[in-house]
């Protein structure tokens, strides 16, 4: 097994969290001991949480010493390691998506920590040209590690574009929930899985978009109910001509939501983060903004007419939901 | 990183070989060294050559002396392997799908080889219950060689049953290629490395069944050409009422092949492995003995009419070829 492989774990373990480590990056890290066995693979997933080195290290930790109890808070997770450790990682390898940090951000720096277990190398597949992340490499090469960048370079970027496009601006998906073979009406259509991602992407999306007719045929509420109380709900912009709604509509009835009703596409891009939930005629009319489209496949075949529109896209990634899956895709243009 | 996470890597790598080894059995195999690095993923391929075992062990001891130039033949792999293995790979772990054959076959027994090469342990998901073959981890008992049943034993199960099914007298499977939201028509929708999948299929399926109508429509030639000349063709089951074909439609003239007309689907039970390639119709219309689909998705959504069923299905795997992708599904009923 080489370096392509077990970058390619990393970079897999990362694509399962893409866009709910907004405004992070998704970032996946795998570690090999000193005689290449995996230790772990992991991944960032959330913001404010530990970055995938920290919860690489922490899973690799625990295997090797099943007694360690960590700290249930996470943010005391970095200092815990740096005082239990044991040097049980020295000459250890770790595989990262995306260069280790070198900043004091809502945790401290990767870089740093692994500096300070002694890894032996650290293999990256995209430099981080985040202003305020970079360098983690210099960091480690002047500790002596030794630093390979470029492994599945153009995986690696794959997976960190859509942090590049909020970066610069805005990110736009859209999502569309369908049975194997096209249909998106008749009611719900994919398993609680799938659901419950959806309510999580809702979660961290900036604004989430849905076109007027839907919103008066379906009278969604758009919510993140699934994951419990408390948790932010997407503020809504309904796409359409007419301004007028029936305010009985749950979404509208949302605490703490702000809904805006515009005709004006374009003031997505407004946003950094946008999510497009919409039907035929939203998908039929993407505007150039939108990148990327996320679907979630049902394990049906459904007796209904399907969706119908011209669309090629790239396939970036697919896993599986219990029994449904999903798939990340890039437009084709 | 545990049994199971190795186990599903040897189960991925032998989905990607499913009914092309028939009459054998798809089955992986990983080797992890006595560090529990892995040094190998391979899978059987195909019948007369090399099985799974072999087919790491040949693998590993390349990645641990790359100078070793393997003959050519790959019957001599076994030879080869018994002569110069100069005990690389003592004390390693071998992970199979399968329990490793106790018989002289087309190939000398795997248990034999693993036991020459002084494993230290061979961990298997499920058990061989094939007369001829079975009996393998009894021979690597004797030789004190630890041995783990049971690994992922579900998941084994699924992988091996085509296998069984054909043991059993039939396995029926039913392909369909059609762009991302259904659409079955309008000519070739699927890329070429997913058009060679289906050729190679064909190539050793015992009968190829397909709908009267889609014959008169499509005029297929429904051949292996893709694989080259000299490659087996299948013989064709036409479901039809009606006897009468057009005899210049493709499928007729190719060599060697029979061509049944038939209104009789259950005749297809005769056959140990049938390939169902057919239209809507034959979707809808699916006989019970059928328990497979296997489905080939393209990167576009197409702007034409869906194929329109209602069918409940289980997904069993899923992987990229190329721009494309497929899935073996097992029919829900």
């Amino acid at each position: 097994m080489n370096d392509e492989f077990y970058m390619s774990l990393a970079i897999k373990k990362a694509w399962q969290y893409q866009i709910l480590t907004y405004p992070n990056p998704a970032v996946g890290a795998l570690i090999l001991d000193k005689n290449n066995q995996i230790l772990s693979i992991e991944a960032h997933q959330k913001a404010g949480c530990n970055h995938a080195e920290v919860n690489a290290i922490k899973s690799a930790l625990k295997k090797l010493n099943p007694n360690l109890i960590f700290p249930k808070d996470e943010k005391q997770t970095y200092d815990f390691i740096l005082k239990n450790h044991n040097n049980l990682l020295k000459e250890a390898k770790i595989y990262v998506t995306l260069e280790p940090c070198s900043h004091y951000g809502k945790t401290p720096p990767c870089a740093n920590l692994i500096k300070e277990l002694c890894f032996s190398e650290v293999i990256i597949s995209q430099k981080d040209i985040n202003p305020t992340a970079k360098g983690g490499a210099q960091i480690l090469k002047n500790a002596g590690i030794k630093v390979k960048f470029g492994v599945l370079q153009d995986e690696g970027f794959l997976l960190l574009e859509p942090f590049l496009r909020c970066l610069n601006g805005n990110f736009s998906f859209f999502k569309l929930g369908m049975s194997l073979n096209g249909v998106i009406k008749g009611g719900v259509i994919t398993n609680n899985a799938s659901r419950l991602l959806v309510h999580k992407l809702r979660n961290v999306s900036e604004i989430l978009a849905i076109g007027g007719n839907t919103v008066r045929v379906d009278r969604p509420i758009l919510d993140t109910r699934l994951l419990g109380e408390n948790f932010k709900n997407p503020d809504i912009f309904i796409y359409s001509k007419k301004n007028e709604f029936d305010k009985t509509i749950p979404l509208f009835s949302v605490q703490n939501r702000e809904v805006i009703i515009s005709n004006d596409i374009e003031k997505l891009k407004n946003y950094k983060l946008c999510m497009i939930e919409g039907g035929e005629q939203m998908a039929r009319n993407l505007p150039n903004f939108v990148t990327h489209v996320l679907i979630f496949f049902s394990n049906k075949f459904i007796n209904l007419d399907s969706i119908s529109l011209n669309l090629e896209l790239e396939l970036l990634f697919l896993d599986k939901l219990d029994d449904n899956y999903y798939g990340w895709f890039k437009i084709k243009r």
